[in-house]
Formats: structure tokens, C-alpha cells, sequence
């Protein structure tokens, strides 16, 4: 009933680091438009294909003036300026400036021939319906974005790695690229093991519980980016989970495994994972509560994942492992770490030197401040799935933390 | 040249609290299936079927005992059990334990009859092949997972309006649900409008930009969980401006304009929203920088929104007013603020009291700070869109912050 694998418990950190030097540095790419590109990630740099603004625009309504021409304005001296007409919208701006005169402008607008500034309409007085006097001196360049000014053609716009956002597919559409080079999504095998298990569609007998995991396991992996086959249930019978493992290897790029809970299936899963390609077993145990007992793994180039079995602890461990896996198979730059929201601990929490510590809770607000409670109870129960919508990270060596105390909390 | 819409300008809580009062509480409800329900909301709550665990599993690996047959069992003075066989995992435990026995259990294995706890296998010692002696005493209970102490049937499980989680999905997979009443996404009509804008996928002929914002806007509105319909780009002329909000609304569940850079483009675009249905207008005006001259309208029970042409007002007014009206028809609980970074200010900022600032800016870390560098220059530029990883948020009335002040950067 012991493990005769030899747990070397490493970091998350470590783990990856073992992992990514066997991964290849550049993933396959593919042509995709822009409608199906949000969250995509660029296989390749993207430059500007053009000039941006492609003419000198407006940023102000006002007029368009030659600058010279208000030098020395102010309110008791002001320049006084011919209103030859208004600068079309949408249209090209093509009669000239002529020296004393102003043309109406709108944001936006193009600035017409020799007009080098704009006033605001602010700072300007109609005198009638064909004069106007200006009331502080213009600056060349004043109010105008020049063309190129923005974005010049050939300028990187995105770098290669870039999970792209709603403003960044704004921006492509804006450059009239309406198709990029986006990386392939891997595809992750999603594979559960233990007699105990059977799958969400079926009726569990007596002593028999349905998989929670390969669900919970597939949202997460494609939230990530990937695209997720299911590979069932394997019995806790070796060749069995051996054969599943090398089925979902022959049409996946990582598998994941998520184990029975039983110390026996977590062995024959480590065997297994050791046993369907080179190097094998890279990580045997991480630093990590919950989470310890997991098992990154490399079968020919793959990566394999061995998760405990316990459903939150399969949560935490795919957050720390497999998805910046998948990011890295994505070629995604490495993510910031996400977001954290600080909140008060509603009651103290022991914790242990030497490993990160995650405690599902529930947070709330009272009196302007968020307070976290930790969901405590039996680990393997999936109520906590539920009510926990927070996950508090306690650091390596914190220690433990007082009723009160700041933490840190990751959404869950 | 000026607005004849008065501006009265209300908080982005306000306009939306004027908003709200007319909208339906109850969202269409559609059923749909686990695989396609991540991110989805509850339009009911949703109950447990059944009991769960459905038997008494043991937590731990060791040894389901009678809690009595250990009262009393030290080190020095072990209690001394027979091994009566194993736990089968995935079937039921039929066989009782008699007095003085022991069966092996794994963790989530049943129960056997007239057991009541599990010893840990750490606090045994095996004799023989049939024996073991147990080292600490097991109180009633211990490291036992009743029948029905996760879940009972019955039980609220996740309540109406809650926004479906990764683990949410596993947790209904694991009581045999899978399928749920959704509440169907609403339809979001998106629309340009201004002389100077073309579509995305055309030339833009000189004093003509390409359209970014139904770009960024249609795919904000697809991460909010609506579904979008894009009505194109409207020339500069009441009547086409009004036929194609009309053609929107037609179809939509609630409509975006944004507005063309020009003044007179704006007001165009605030009487045609104005007419479109009863009650019109609501709000002009928001204290907001950018984003001021928002307009948030209803048309015959329709949001109608007037967003600035500006490409990062409009993001900055779509995430204020815009989302959450989109989470209100999806029948999503109000979400919580997300989760901010705090970092420090690389340079001072001016700020207006009476408002709330939005500043884009670059993330960076430096020294294991996060720093936030404002992209500052023209509003109206692109790059700024491509630049910028978050957002300064500078509360209401905060007035200026120096350099190295901590701020509240949203993600961007």
C-alpha cells in the first residue's frame, strides 16, 4: 500500500522548467479571420501594413488655419480670419488653404492643403457669417494627428505570442487585415481512471460515484485555449489504462490523467505514464497543497499529466501546471500571473513551511471590504466545487495566518 | 456647431439605475447541454437530484473499523484487530464487519455494514498476513463521508442567475446532470455611424478611416455572453442613421451606436435614439473620463446605447454601462468588480474631482513591483488600443496622484 515510485517533491516552477526544455519552441500556425481570432494567440509578429492616420487629421472640432497666420492672437488682440466653407467628412479635403482664412473642421476631419494647426472652436468668436476671430495663437501641428503619427507602415503592431483581445482585433480591422497567422489549438485527451468511476451519463451502482473531473478538466482546458477529446473511464486494470493512454497519445498533443483516489490506481497511473514513451516521469510530487501527489511526465515529445484524483486538488494542480503547458503549446508569452483580489481571512488558517498552500473560500463583502472564509471540511467533497469562489494562496513560507489577516485570492 | 441636448450628467450607477427600472426581471430560458453551458446562466435554480455520496466513503486509506473495537488503543498499548479482507473500490461493500475485525478500505471505497469510522493507515502496524494492531483510538465518524453530508437531495445547488464555472459544469456531471435551463443569450445589434467611416473590410478613399469600433465592440459583446448582429456603417444622414437603428431594434435585444467623431454627428445620433421609442433618452451625459458624452436610452423596452466614437472611450463606456446591461438581460447576478492589480504610478497624473478617470496603461514589472506607465498622446489614436495592457481607474474624487503612488489597474 505504499508508492515504489520515489516521491522528489519540486516546485511547480521546477516541474515546468523540466518539462518546456524537451517542448518545441515554435508551434504550427494556421490562417484564421478575424471573426473567429478573439483569445487566439499570433503565430507571427504583425507589422502595419499601411500608414495610420493615412492624412494629417483633426483631433478637435474647430478650424483649420496656417499657424503663422495666429501668431500673437489673444482676447484683446484677436486674429481676425476669412471662414472660406467647412472641410467635408469623408471626403478628401481638397482646396487649399489661402493665407488669412480658416476652413470648419470636425474631429477627424482632414486638414485641407497648406493648413498646419487647429483651432478650437473654443478659443474662436464668430464675427459674421463669413469671418471669425481667433483668440490665442495656434503652434504648428496643433490639434492635428499627422499622418503616420499613430502608426507608420512597416511599425511592429503585435508582437508574435500575443493572445489577442477585442481592442486588438479593433486595430487589424481599423489596418484593413481581416485574416492573420494564428497558432494551432493543441488538443488535449481528457482520460479518468479508478474502478470506483463512472462517467457523467451513466447511473453509478452501489460503492460506484460519477466522474466529476473530465468535465471539470475539459471547461478548463478549453477556457485555456485548447481543444479537449474525452477518453472515458479506465478501469483500474494496467493494460487497460495503458491502452487509453496510448489511444488518446496516437490523436492528442498533452494528455491529461486524472487518478482514482485509491493509493494502488495512483501507483499503476504513475507506471502507466512511466511506461507509453521517452523520457517518462520527469516530476513526481510538487510542492503544492492540495495537489502533492501529481506527475508531469514527457511520452516522446508529449506531455502527460498525472492529477490527484480529488477534484479541487485537480483545479489547483491545472492551474499551476497543465495550462501554462497549453500556453506554451499555444505559443503564447507566458501569462502574468491573473488578477488577485486582497481580502480578509475570516478566520486563522495553519499552514506549513516549504510548500504554496490553496484554501477554497467563499468571499464576501461587508462594511466596504472583502472577507475570505475558508470552505473547510473532508477534501473530497464536491459541495466545495460550488461554494467556494476564491482560492486563497498562501505563500511557501507564510506559516500561518491570523483571523483578520491580508491575502491574497485567486478567482476559482 | 453646439449640442441642443442638455447635458445633465449622472454617475454610470445612476444612468444604469434609471436603465433598470424598465427592463423585464425574468430572462427566455432555453435548455442546452453541459457541453455547451460554460459561461452560461442559470435560469432556475438547480437542486440536487439525489444524495451524494449516495453511500458512507471512506476519506482516507486504512482501515474501516467499529469505532469501539479502538477506544482506549494507544502506542504502548495498541488495540489489536483481524483483517477480515479488503474493500472492493467500485462495488459494494456487502460483507459486515464483525467485532474485533478490520477490512482494508481505500479512499472513497464504501463503507461495509456496521463499520462507523477508518483508521489511517499511518496509525497502524501490520502483525501478520490477518492482523493488525491500531495505534491511536477512532472516534465514531472519523474519516467518514456520510450518505448525503456533501450534498442532500434537495439542495440548492447553484442558485438562479449564477454564471456557469469549469467546476460548476463537473459538479452537475457528477449528480447526472446534464442538461440545464439556460437563459438565452441576448442579441446585440452593433452600429457605426459617421461620413468618414467605412467598413472594416473596404479601401478607405482619402479623408476616410476603416471602422475599428464595431470590430472591438461586437467581440467585448460576445465575452459578456450575447450574441452579435453588425448592422454596418450609417452615413452621416438622419433618415439611413434612423432606418438602420430601427432595422436593429427590430431584431435585437438591445442596440450600440457609436457615434461618428463630429459634434454634428453626435447629435445626430442622440435625436435619432431619442425617436426611435418611448421613453427615449434616460441619460446624456456621463461623469466619466473618457466617455462623457455617453447616451443610454429605451425604446420600447429596448436598451439603446450612444457610445463615443472614440475607440477607448467606447471600451472604457461599453465595460461601465453597456456589459452590465448585457449581464442584466442575461439574468447574470450582478458580477462583482473584477479583480484589480495594484501597482505603482511611473508618472504623476492630473485628474478632475467629480469623476471617474480611466488611464491607459502598459504593465511592467520592475523589482518585483508591478509598475503602470500611462499611454498618453491624441485620444483618438489606434496604437494606444494595442499598447495598453490595463486601465487606471481614479476614483471619483481623488484629485491628481503623484509618481509612485499605488493605483487600481483593470485589465484591459
Amino acid at each position: 500500500m505504499t508508492t515504489d515510485i520515489f516521491f522528489q517533491i519540486v516546485t511547480p516552477a521546477e516541474a515546468l522548467a523540466r518539462l518546456f526544455e524537451h517542448l518545441p519552441g515554435i508551434p504550427r500556425s494556421q490562417h484564421i479571420g478575424l471573426d473567429a481570432a478573439l483569445g487566439r494567440v499570433t503565430a507571427a509578429p504583425i507589422n502595419s501594413p499601411e500608414d495610420s492616420p493615412a492624412f494629417a487629421r483633426s483631433a478637435m472640432d474647430g478650424y483649420a488655419v496656417r499657424a503663422a497666420d495666429t501668431f500673437g492672437a489673444s482676447e484683446s488682440l484677436p486674429a481676425f480670419l476669412t471662414v472660406d466653407g467647412e472641410v467635408p467628412m469623408g471626403a478628401a479635403a481638397e482646396r487649399p488653404l489661402h493665407p488669412a482664412t480658416a476652413q470648419l473642421i470636425h474631429t477627424g476631419g482632414m486638414l485641407p492643403p497648406r493648413a498646419d494647426a487647429v483651432v478650437m472652436v473654443e478659443y474662436t468668436q464668430p464675427v459674421d457669417e463669413t469671418s471669425v476671430e481667433v483668440l490665442r495663437p495656434a503652434a504648428p501641428g496643433q490639434h492635428v494627428i499627422q499622418a503616420g503619427e499613430d502608426l507608420a507602415a512597416g511599425d511592429v503592431l503585435l508582437p508574435a505570442g500575443h493572445q489577442l483581445r477585442a481592442q486588438d482585433l479593433g486595430v487589424l480591422a481599423a489596418l484593413g487585415i481581416t485574416e492573420i497567422d494564428a497558432t494551432v489549438r493543441p488538443v488535449v485527451g481528457v482520460l479518468s481512471s479508478g474502478d470506483e468511476i463512472v462517467p457523467a451519463g451513466s447511473q453509478p451502482a452501489p460503492g460506484q460515484v460519477r466522474d466529476v473531473n473530465a468535465t471539470t478538466l475539459a471547461a478548463l482546458a478549453r477556457q485555456a485555449g485548447a481543444e479537449v477529446r474525452d477518453f472515458g473511464v479506465a478501469p483500474d486494470v494496467r493494460s487497460e489504462l495503458e491502452r487509453r493512454t496510448r489511444e488518446a497519445l496516437d490523436t492528442c498533443d498533452l494528455v491529461v490523467i486524472s487518478a482514482g483516489s485509491s493509493v494502488s490506481t495512483r501507483d499503476m497511473t504513475a507506471h502507466v505514464i512511466g511506461s507509453v514513451g521517452k523520457p517518462g516521469v520527469l516530476a513526481h510530487g510538487i510542492a503544492v497543497k492540495p495537489g502533492k501527489p501529481t506527475i508531469v511526465a514527457l511520452a516522446d515529445g508529449k506531455p502527460v499529466f498525472g492529477l490527484p484524483g480529488n477534484p479541487v486538488s485537480a483545479m489547483v494542480v491545472f492551474g499551476l501546471v497543465v495550462e501554462p503547458t497549453i500556453r506554451r503549446l499555444l505559443g503564447a508569452a507566458p501569462g502574468d500571473d491573473p488578477p488577485r483580489r486582497r481580502a480578509r481571512l475570516a478566520r486563522s488558517l495553519a499552514s506549513q513551511t516549504g510548500r504554496i498552500d490553496f484554501v477554497p473560500a467563499a468571499l464576501h463583502q461587508r462594511d466596504g471590504e472583502w472577507w475570505a472564509t475558508p470552505v473547510l471540511g473532508p477534501s473530497n467533497l464536491i459541495a466545495t466545487l460550488v461554494r467556494a469562489s476564491g482560492l486563497i494562496r498562501i505563500p511557501l513560507d507564510a506559516g500561518g495566518l491570523p483571523e483578520g489577516a491580508w491575502v491574497d485570492v485567486e478567482p476559482f
